[in-house]
C-alpha cells in the first residue's frame, strides 16, 4: 500500500550544493532520495518545500514523498536517520494525506540570518553567521526592516534565473534582534544578531538580498527611507548586494 | 626586543589531533607556531596552559610565547588570525610579565561538557555534543557530582600514559545544567544538558573519564555514592568509560 509521508528535516548545509538534485554534486535531497531507496529498493522523489542554496542550514525544512512500505512513521524515521549521514537529520516523520504537497500546501515559512557583529571571528560559528567586523545600527536596519512588512512586489529583491508568474509576495514580520548570551551555551555568540522573517512565500534569494540590503542600511550607506524606493523600482540593481549562504536558516514551513 | 605574548584562542577541535604537536597530524599548537613563523620569519615555540585532546575544542585556550617583533598585541592579534585557518582564532593578545607561563602560571581551569539526551540526534550540533537517546536522571548525575567537590586523589579518573607526580586536585565546583532553548539561537539545542567543571588541575582526561562515569549514575547503573568509593579505590577501572572527545570545550583558565 502507497502511503505519503510528510518528514521534517535539520540540515548543515555546509557540506552540500543545496537542496535540490543536481549531477555531480552533493545535495541533500540526494542524500534523501538514496536513502529511501536503499530502504525500499525502488527509485523515490522526494520534494522539498523550496529549494536551499549551496551553504545554507535547514533547523525545519519539510519534505514529502511516497512509498509502498510495510513501515510506521517511526520506524521510517528511525530508519532514516540511521542511513543518513551525520549532517542530516529527520526530526519528524509522520504519515500525510495524500493530498499533502510540501511546497504548494505552505502557507508561510520563516527563514533567520545571523550575523555575528564584532572585530573578530568566531571558530566555532565560521559556518553559520555572516562575520561583519564594523559595529551596525541594529536601531537602522530595524526600521528599514519595517519597510518591508506587508503585501509588496519584491522584484528588486530577486536574483536573475528563476522567472515567476508574480513577484507580489506577503511579509508578516522582519526583524532583527541581539541574540548573543545564550545562557549555558557557546559564548562565541557575543555579538550574534539574529534577523527573523516570515512571510507566505519567498523569491529565489530574497532573504539574502534584503539582508544585504539592510546591512547596507546598519552601515549608514542606505537610509530606511530608501527601502519603499528600492521596492518601487522593481530593479535588482538598486537593493544592496546578496549577504553570503551560511548565515541563513530555514527555521519553519506552516501548513 | 624580545616581548612575551599571551593569546586566548577559540577553536573547533574537530578537524585536529588535539592541541599538541606530532609528526604528521594537524595539531592546533603547530598551526599556532606556523603562523607566528611566518610572521616573524623564526621558529617559535607556543607553550599552551595544557594539552586537549583530539576532536576537543577550546573557547578559551591560553598560550604565550616570545618573540623579537616591532609589532604591538593588537597587530599581533590582527595578523595571527589572518594567517590562521578558520576553525583556529585568537579571541585576545596582550603583552605579558616574562614570568608569565600559560600553564604553570594557570591557578583554575574550567572545562564544560555537551550531552544531548534525546531520541534524535542533531545535524547541526553533530561535532559539538554526546547524543545519548535515552532519559538521563539529571539529579542522580548532580548528586554523584556534589562528591567529587573538594581536594582529593582522583587517580581513578586519570587515564594511564601520563605518570604525575600527585593526583591530588582540588574540584571547586561540578554540576550539571539544562542548557536547551537558548534564546534565539539554533533550536537543535533542545534537550542539551551542560556540565561543568572548575579545579585547581586536570589529570589526563580526567573531565571525560568523570563524564562517563555520572552519566553511569543518570542510567542508574551506579549509585551517587559509589563516586566516594570510586575515588578512595584509586584504580582507573573502577570509574566509568570515558565520554567521547566531540563534548568536551576547555572554557576558561585563570590566573
Amino acid at each position: 500500500m502507497e502511503k505519503r509521508f510528510k518528514i521534517i528535516l535539520e540540515y548543515d548545509g555546509t557540506g552540500y550544493h543545496g537542496w535540490q538534485r543536481q549531477a555531480g554534486d552533493a545535495t541533500v535531497q540526494e542524500k534523501v532520495e538514496d536513502a529511501l531507496s536503499v530502504l525500499t529498493g525502488k527509485a523515490v522523489t522526494v520534494s522539498g518545500s523550496g529549494r536551499t542554496d549551496a551553504g545554507v542550514h535547514a533547523l525545519a525544512q519539510v519534505a514529502h514523498f511516497s512509498v509502498e512500505t510495510r513501515l510506521g512513521q517511526e520506524d521510517v524515521q528511525k530508519a532514516l536517520n540511521g542511513l543518513l549521514p551525520p549532517d542530516i537529520m529527520v526530526k519528524s516523520c509522520s504519515e500525510a494525506d495524500p493530498a499533502f504537497h510540501a511546497r504548494k500546501s505552505a502557507k508561510k515559512k520563516t527563514y533567520s540570518y545571523y550575523i555575528l557583529n564584532r572585530p573578530f571571528r568566531s571558530a566555532l560559528l565560521r559556518n553559520h553567521v555572516w562575520h561583519i567586523k564594523r559595529p551596525l545600527d541594529l536601531d537602522a536596519m530595524n526600521l528599514a526592516a519595517s519597510r518591508l512588512a506587508g503585501t509588496r512586489d519584491f522584484k528588486s529583491f530577486e536574483s536573475t534565473g528563476s522567472p515567476r508568474t508574480s513577484t507580489v509576495r506577503t511579509v508578516f514580520s522582519a526583524s532583527f534582534a541581539k541574540a548573543d548570551g545564550a545562557p549555558g551555551f557557546f559564548d562565541p555568540t557575543a555579538g550574534l544578531l539574529a534577523f527573523t522573517i516570515t512571510a507566505d512565500g519567498f523569491l529565489r534569494c530574497m532573504v539574502r538580498n534584503i539582508v544585504g540590503t539592510l546591512v547596507e542600511a546598519g552601515r549608514g550607506r542606505l537610509s530606511p527611507e530608501d527601502v519603499p524606493k528600492i521596492l518601487a523600482a522593481r530593479d535588482r540593481q538598486k537593493a544592496g548586494p546578496a549577504a553570503p549562504p551560511q548565515g541563513l536558516f530555514l527555521v519553519e514551513v506552516v501548513y
